[in-house]
């Protein structure tokens, strides 16, 4: 039975999970199990005796495995739907000793070969030893490349036991920062051990994380690196329970803030260990829902962890509910787009439509007019001047309608030019305009700003030409085409952007961008709501746009080195492309942008741009990562290349714009 | 002209350049170089006073660049043959000044196009600023994807000013690990500077190394890496050479010894600098050949880099001529070749043709036999006892014939079994025998050995079946098959064999590879002449089989991990993969292999293998390289499967087999 009802959340993160012992009566726990409000267990497929080395073969030749039942016990849905297969805990396919590898070996292949058999949905694969899972990962890899459906679960501890032992020491800095006599890397960060396996299995789709998680937590920044990983399930210990007054379960703020963070990302919860509370059937009943009614034998069958699960029930129901625009957002989060080519290619009606709605976009332009047409004409010369205001790239009038009001409201007099070069656009703009009776006030212009002959100079140039990174939908180009036009001392709204840029965890889009197979993909960027997505390092500014710009000989190439630096907390990390982003000053301290920290609330026409990297890069705890990106013109594209030379060097990414490019 | 006439010399090394300095009458200058015995110039291909931002536009909007004449002045065959472009040494595209940067950039592009347009062979570009050539890389990479044939040369200095500086004082190491601030690699080491630029530049092909040679050299496990990068050209200054007793440049020991080895890897020299060496006229005549005869004005003119090139002259050749078997070895030198599956094909006639002339193989097999046959039976019986021989794998024959000249010599009496599954090498067998009157003593079985019912027991068992890796070509299983008709005591001739693997450069070998543009190729084992590689650490053992094997339960698949540590002298390095060898004991202290610390001289039966890397693994200095390989055994087919950890982590090769494999 789902947690709760969030009529919204269609996430796996409505599932709570049991994990069990081994039973030969994998029937019975399950539908224990299920009454007791679980939606799934997570069980050992066999006897955790068993070793394939010490098995005796029948004189026929033939012997069965000790697995958990014949197939037969639970119907295809039950096995599929409500079971987890545990690989045998056991198993050390990184031991020194050839016997217990060569055993560990065959069991897993036997136990993923009949998880597969029962079509389970995934199977829970034992924590790896630390930074030594060579052999480990190769077998795991070899059975991921049979699997059709079937998801694996890597175990890892979200702390270190070294960690956890350390906490609070003396020694905990020096534990934090041991290394590996090898490899050279920080042994006691589980997520190294993590990021080996995984590099190993060459990022599998099918491979992810269940953490498991105890009384102690990293650092917040540390946590912070798992958003952007594949984890689906977090196994939580009754040992990371505390004790309310009234003597039930209850977790601390900082467990309570993570479990909500989980089922934010669509992380599972499998409760586990021995119940730590021991609650007198008294002090239950008010909870059970069934009270009076039960029989004394479900009663005395009450499950053990009911008390943590109804505990984590009740976080999940009190969670708050999503915003209008996380809702609108929710169904595009981690999706990749293609970004709009709106130069070369003309904007379909749904998509002006979309756009149209963001009221608080035309609002903080609305503004922007307002105090420019303020500090053009004075109150004493507002009734005998009329402002000349161009808005380029009128679409279907959204940036009209702005000014129109924002005149109004100032006491100024306009005159409008609505040049668009979509004559889709133009039809409903006239039809706008009739409507709305300005036909006095606006003319509107069929035209490629970069093509138009004004009949006039203007004071104010209006656009609305910015992407997700600023200029890459071109607006420099588009302006600087316009800007004849523009009055030597006028204004331009916007009067300058700026692009931003920060390293991120994706192993979502990666592997997203990977399954297209082919190296374009890898050298383009995307528009996406970014949101199982760990943010790394603060973004920083890229490149800037002034206009107008008057400045002979100035161009639209531009090139920049960045430097990141971890949080030290966070421990190394994995870089799977970098997150851009924009900000706009629309005029003087009017802006508008998407930069995370200062970004305009309640706006929804742009997600961030995600620029991928060909080969994740590893930057271990405390290395720089120096990222370079360059702006190209040619004569009929404009495009982005960018390379990391530190800590490790990429390849130049779409060199020449070969993979991806704007359309002049 | 070429250095001299050495008949089987068909490299680039023949050919010895001048450095020359800018000349608005190229043509006379390409005359006098090429009258002085030089076979080419490094010519500057414009002024070197011009900057685009002050080039001055005509009214008419022209602008003629101050290039070296037009492309006239020469033919295309000269401008091809003998002239290598240089282009402008004031470059400098990471300039922090936009202005330097923005110049340097139009330059460059406007230089390599020049060049193009010219059809030159190479083109030298300057030194990259030392871990600092992010911009000046893209823009190198832009031009090289649309190069047709040109070669661009990275001018890189052996020894970097930093440590040319610093030798022979007390701070010499502290340059040595002197760190950059962001990458944090050691910048003094100039092999970092190219290895930044040619990652960025994504190994392209016609991206190679000038090295600078002055007098001050590295160490010699330094300098060694080199041998696996693609460098075209050593720029010999003036300033590297000695003055012996006559006053004459000559080089050191070391400095000659470089020279040869670069000679030995077709590299070819150039000559650089001023003259430091000044010779009376006097001097010179004994040394002219057309003493005498010449003119004045062509005494006058007399190079003034003539007594050097003499000198390199006169170092080409007195090289040693190569042995037998490098002749025979050099046209097959770092060339990719299929590993052969002699078990799933039949050899061919011209393969055994070849492998049949290798008498170094076939005296340690007589040898081994003699031993095995003194031990077996003693001097009493050895009249009256009958020694079962077979050979397994007998092909046309030369182990039998070998195991007979044995049996001749030790005075023991054998009867042979040839067993041989190609019945087209049976044919041959069969005359072979009758040819020589073995009919008596040899028995000729035309079956796979895993299937024969042999109809006694063997005392000895010989075979060779090994390949390249020792068990790659499916030795262990084959004789595993075979021991079933070998007595308990009998003996296998080889008794064991080891495989061996060590990290290599082989950047040619790479991007040999890379051109198949296929992950497939990545994952395969190439037999190869290993030539223009770097050997980064001595091969240690893999994997040993021995012969017979009567342990049951024992089988055949293997897992091996190995740590390397590269000389802390090397400085960096970049593996592009291994190098695989093996060592076969035949019998007791007889051996045959080609592991190189202990390999059997004047065999030319196998080369050794390589494993490649996806991903070439930049192993910075003093860091541990550890690498798993393990060997696979399934119902069909037997593989390897290998992976890197550390310092970095690959994924794992050929999972499954997906690539490569040989078929039982």
């Amino acid at each position: 039975m789902p947690l709760g009802q969030r009529s919204f959340d269609n996430s796996e993160a409505r599932y709570c999970g049991a994990e069990v012992e081994f039973s030969e009566d994998i029937e019975n726990a399950l539908t224990y199990n299920l009454e007791s409000s679980f939606d799934f267990i997570v069980a050992p497929l066999t006897n955790q005796d068993f070793r394939p080395s010490k098995l005796k073969v029948s004189p026929l030749g033939s012997a069965v495995p000790p697995f958990a039942g014949s197939d037969l016990v639970l119907s295809p849905a039950q096995w599929s739907g409500h079971v987890v297969g545990k690989v045998s805990s056991w198993l050390d396919l990184d031991s020194a000793e050839d016997l217990v590898r060569v055993d560990s070996e065959t069991t897993l292949k036997l136990e993923l070969g009949w998880a597969a058999h029962l079509s389970l949905q995934a199977c829970l694969l034992p924590t790896p030893r630390p930074l030594n899972c060579g052999n480990y990962a190769r077998c795991v890899n070899q059975a991921l490349q049979g699997l059709a459906h079937m998801q694996l679960w890597l175990r890892i501890p979200l702390q270190s036991p070294q960690m956890q032992e350390a906490e609070d020491t003396p020694e905990e800095e020096t534990v934090f920062l041991m290394r590996d006599s090898i490899t050279g890397w920080p042994v006691s960060d589980s997520w190294e051990w993590w990021n080996m396996f995984r590099m190993l299995c060459e990022h599998h789709s099918h491979l992810s994380v269940a953490l498991d998680i105890t009384a102690s937590l990293p650092p917040a920044s540390s946590i912070m690196r798992w958003i952007g990983e594949p984890v689906r399930a977090a196994i939580l210990h009754t040992s990371a329970f505390l004790t309310n007054k009234r003597g039930y379960p209850c977790l601390s703020k900082r467990h309570q803030n993570l479990i909500t963070m989980l089922f934010n990302h669509s992380v599972q919860i499998v409760l586990s260990g021995e119940p730590l509370h021991h609650l007198d059937e008294s002090d239950l009943s008010p909870n059970t829902e069934s009270n009076g009614n039960c029989s004394e034998d479900a009663a005395n069958a009450r499950h053990p962890l009911k008390p943590y699960l109804e505990y984590i029930a009740y976080l999940y129901r009190r969670m708050e509910p999503p915003t209008e625009q996380e809702r609108f957002e929710m169904s595009y989060r981690d999706f990749l787009q293609a970004p709009l080519q709106p130069l070369m290619d003309n904007l379909e009606a749904q998509t002006y439509e979309t756009f149209e709605k963001d009221s608080t976009k035309y609002s903080q332009y609305q503004k922007a007019v307002h105090a420019a047409l303020l500090d053009r004409v004075s109150e004493s010369e507002a009734s005998t001047t009329i402002i000349v205001l161009m808005v380029v790239g009128a679409g279907r009038g959204p940036l009209v309608r702005a000014s129109l009001k924002a005149a109004e409201e100032a006491r100024r007099q306009l005159r409008v030019y609505a040049v668009e070069k979509n004559p889709n656009a133009v039809v409903t703009l006239h039809s706008l305009i009739k409507m709305e009776g300005w036909e006095e006030m606006v003319n509107i212009v069929s035209c490629d700003m970069r093509q138009w002959n004004a009949p006039e100079q203007a004071d104010i140039l209006v656009s609305e030409l910015l992407g997700s990174f600023g200029d890459n939908e071109l607006s420099p180009e588009c302006l600087d085409g316009a800007q004849r036009f523009l009055k030597e001392d006028g204004i331009s709204i916007p009067s300058s952007y700026t692009s931003f840029i920060g390293p991120i965890t994706a192993s979502k889009l990666h592997n997203d961008v990977k399954s297209y197979n082919d190296l374009a993909h890898f050298e383009t960027a995307y528009v996406v709501k970014l949101h199982n997505v760990a943010k790394l390092a603060a973004p920083k500014p890229v490149f800037t746009f002034h206009h107008p710009n008057f400045i002979p000989g100035s161009d639209n190439r531009r090139y920049k080195k960045l430097v990141f630096e971890l949080p030290e907390d966070t421990g190394s990390a994995l870089v799977h492309g970098f997150a851009g982003y924009f900000d706009a000053v629309l005029y003087n301290d009017v802006h508008l942008g998407i930069e995370p920290s200062t970004s305009t609330p309640n706006m929804f026409s742009w997600f961030s741009i995600f620029f991928p990297l060909r080969n994740p890069i590893y930057v271990p705890v405390g290395c720089k990562l120096e990222l370079h990106f360059w702006r190209c013109v040619g004569p009929t594209k404009v495009w982005y290349e960018w390379a990391v030379t530190a800590p490790s060097v990429s390849a130049v990414h779409n060199t020449n714009g070969r993979s991806y490019w704007v359309g002049l």
